[in-house]
């Protein structure tokens, strides 16, 4: 009963709500000019009242900026894809706010009241969760989380009355009673949960939920500041710092690139029987590969006109056109250029048994937005451990990952341009940026130095390849492929 | 042998290749800029050569507006789905060219293959790919259609060759023999699908296949004439007719919106007992609802300030978060201007078992864009029979289609407007377009009469509300929702 006299009145509620109200609106508007992802996420026991929170927020926010999400046990879909595949398709847009009533936390916790995980699952999925959050923020994403506290006595208080009135009576389950019955083991297993996943940039914040509407004030106040100080920092990050000339960070992956030799000689005969041979072999490690459920995914990589695009035709000549895509990375859209740049690609990850063929990759971040300063020398400095833990992700859930680099000499490329320029057909493949980044050719050695130096891994290894003779590429491709395949599948 | 002498030299395949592929660059670079969106199917017999055809177009054309699509038998999520939905979500963006070597043809005939199926069941499939191919054709989009033809004598000679030689036989399967045994059924069964899908827009073309070369080229010069007519009609249609007055197409839809009483009372204490009465109805016949792994939409349409967003959120508060969500349907974005209308809601249907709440809707074709010239005449004309189409669709997967109209007085919109522009924290739901909507009521009438005439199917009914009083019109929401879906369970 004391608890009661300390309840702000409805007066005072009001007229702070509309304050607050006025103030949420002009942070969607400012949202709108300097865009970033804004992720709420509230959890918190059974009677905190998450779901009357979020129908508050609900009403105070513009509708049009908001997104709500919330998780149902992975699909037969989903489980198909890599754990973190769901999580980056269910993210708001850019400039707007996603609030998020079940969240990751809340279906860990609820898992856990089914059957007592073992602490350590718990801890394993609170580190997944620190990880996933972690790219997020440093990709400029600011995560919002809400911890509504209430003790085991309100908690018990709250589901009586409603209990009580045969009117509300539906809404308390036997799964509330179950979660009130266990309460102090869930607090310390949450407890846990947020001590480890506290980090800057997606911090915990514990709020007394036993006030309903100083509950709700609090949670948007806390919306606010945390808004502005997230502004702030994005203002001052946006701000390039100017262009340094291009060093290695690793010469060995330049040295091991400049070492490789380009004079290989294959007649056209000897090319027609080796590829049907290859061919072959190729189909029937992929065919093995779909069997077994394993998804493989190719990145290719390489020069202007080191002939990708011929290779990648004569490796899907030998794969049924149902089980691969061929996505081909031109410039980012709109909306692709405000996300996190790995969400286009985790957008595309196969699903089990299934193949996607990426005509230039995720590798771009280290290669054209290092050298052309479209990303902070911070943001693809970090991108080399992203990208591994990215492909590391896949190849834990069984993907298979092979990386093709395409290499041409200098030279040849010239040969190759002007006769592109001189066939009509082959005109519109040319265009002045091809001949820009022809001149920067020693920068951008180094960058495919230190990106073979820094993610040439036993999981997914890079292959480089000699490209001078187109038939010997594409035939290294289809030997290349054939072989990891092969050796992924133990075969 | 006489075949052989009828085969097209290389030199002049080469020569006529260059001058095609010159022309077929330069349709993408136009269709960029008048854009639509070509699907060009590819079926026929195994060993026409479907893939090899596939792989020609896409070295011709430029990769950055190709998108290649095949069908596997639908996953658990597409069969959780209306049976249209995986199509609607395999389309090309808008200004693209997509490549379909499996179809939906193929894979009715693939069926056709592995176990006689009754002509009756290739039938119905026919006329669901002849309505999907309608709304397409007219909503602007260019398919061409080839058929591959080659002779059970070419198909056995061919086959013989791949296998003879060791290093190709891995492209003969057994299947490939089964079809080449059966190729008379199956002949007969594909002459009967073309003949019942052959229709304005979207013709079938048969193409001789024997020589590869000679169909290539075929295909690659009815992909160019098909196109220019495409181009041609586009731009007839894409020049406005000048608004005509809006009059009524079926008065009785007016007669009945101008009839419904708005005089309704209810105290707040009354509304606070019913509501919690009716939210718990509402929330056990939605938990029966999943339980029968049946799906529900619900389409919010009304007058500006008529109270939807209120609504929906009484509505989803009796519903756990993780099983609905709520669309809010804002202007179209550039790529769903360039969509079909109906694209982002096929996009948004939910799975079985799952709820999603429209905030506006699809009726927004025959409402606003009717009257503010968005779209043309004969489009939102054609619109009503879409739209019942679409909810038809839905309802025969076993999804509850819940439509609402909130209908205020003139008088009391005028009121909830000023009260808005006077209260700091609601002004940003105003704007200029709410007062130039409002002038214009009586063609919205009209509008709103003709969409209750022509849209109200028993499968998808009109909830007409009574909106002056909010706690009426709250309560009528919820209880129009739980007995429709209640009836649908027959509870």
């Amino acid at each position: 009963m004391a608890k009661a006299k300390l309840r702000l009145s409805k007066k005072v509620y009001q007229s702070r709500a509309s304050g607050l109200r006025e103030q949420l609106v002009q942070l969607q508007v400012e949202l709108k000019k300097v865009p970033f992802k804004v992720l709420l996420i509230i959890a918190g026991p059974e009677g905190a009242g998450r779901g009357n929170l979020l129908n508050t927020l609900a009403e105070w926010l513009d509708p049009r900026g908001v997104e709500t999400f919330s998780y149902h046990p992975p699909t037969e879909n989903e489980q198909a894809h890599p754990q973190q595949w769901r999580f980056w398709r269910s993210l708001p847009g850019i400039g707007r706010i996603g609030l998020y009533a079940g969240s990751w936390y809340t279906e860990t916790l609820r898992d856990e009241a089914r059957s007592k995980s073992a602490l350590g699952h718990v801890a394993h999925e609170a580190e997944r969760i620190r990880d996933f959050e972690k790219l997020l923020v440093d990709g400029g994403t600011l995560i919002v989380k809400v911890w509504l506290h209430i003790s085991k006595e309100a908690q018990g208080r709250r589901l009586h009355t409603l209990q009580d009135d045969p009117s509300t009576a539906w809404r308390v389950t036997d799964e509330d009673w179950h979660h009130h019955r266990i309460y102090d083991r869930l607090a310390k297993t949450a407890g846990m949960i947020r001590a480890s996943t506290d980090r800057p940039g997606a911090r915990w914040t514990i709020v007394d939920a036993e006030d309903e509407r100083a509950r709700d004030l609090k949670v948007g106040q806390l919306l606010l500041t945390q808004f502005r100080q997230q502004q702030k920092k994005i203002v001052r990050l946006t701000r390039r710092s100017t262009p340094r000339q291009v060093t290695s960070l690793r010469p060995i992956g330049l040295r091991r690139l400049q070492a490789l030799p380009l004079n290989q000689d294959l007649s056209e005969k000897d090319y027609d029987a080796l590829r049907e041979k290859w061919l072959g072999r190729l189909n029937r490690a992929v065919r093995a590969a779909f069997v077994a459920k394993r998804s493989i995914v190719f990145a290719f990589e390489g020069w202007d006109a080191a002939g990708k695009g011929g290779a990648i035709r004569r490796l899907t000549s030998a794969i049924d056109p149902r089980d691969y895509r061929v996505i081909s990375v031109a410039k980012p859209t709109d909306e692709e250029k405000h996300a996190h740049y790995l969400w286009r690609f985790w957008r595309d990850v196969p699903r089990n048994g299934r193949m996607v063929v990426f005509d230039r990759s995720w590798y771009g971040r280290v290669l054209v937005e290092r050298l052309e300063n479209f990303c902070r020398e911070d943001e693809w400095k970090r991108a080399f451990g992203e990208i591994n833990d990215f492909e590391r992700a896949l190849s834990e859930h069984g993907t298979i990952v092979v990386k093709y680099w395409l290499h041409v000499s200098h030279a040849e490329q010239l040969r190759r341009f002007r006769e592109r320029e001189g066939t009509p057909h082959k005109r519109h493949k040319m265009n002045d940026e091809d001949w820009r980044n022809r001149k920067k050719r020693a920068s951008y050695e180094i960058a495919v130095g230190d990106m073979l130096a820094l993610t040439d891994k036993e999981n997914a290894p890079w292959h480089l390849v000699p490209a001078d003779n187109k038939r010997f590429a594409r035939l290294e491709v289809l030997r290349g492929a054939s072989r990891q395949i092969e050796a992924a599948l133990g075969l």
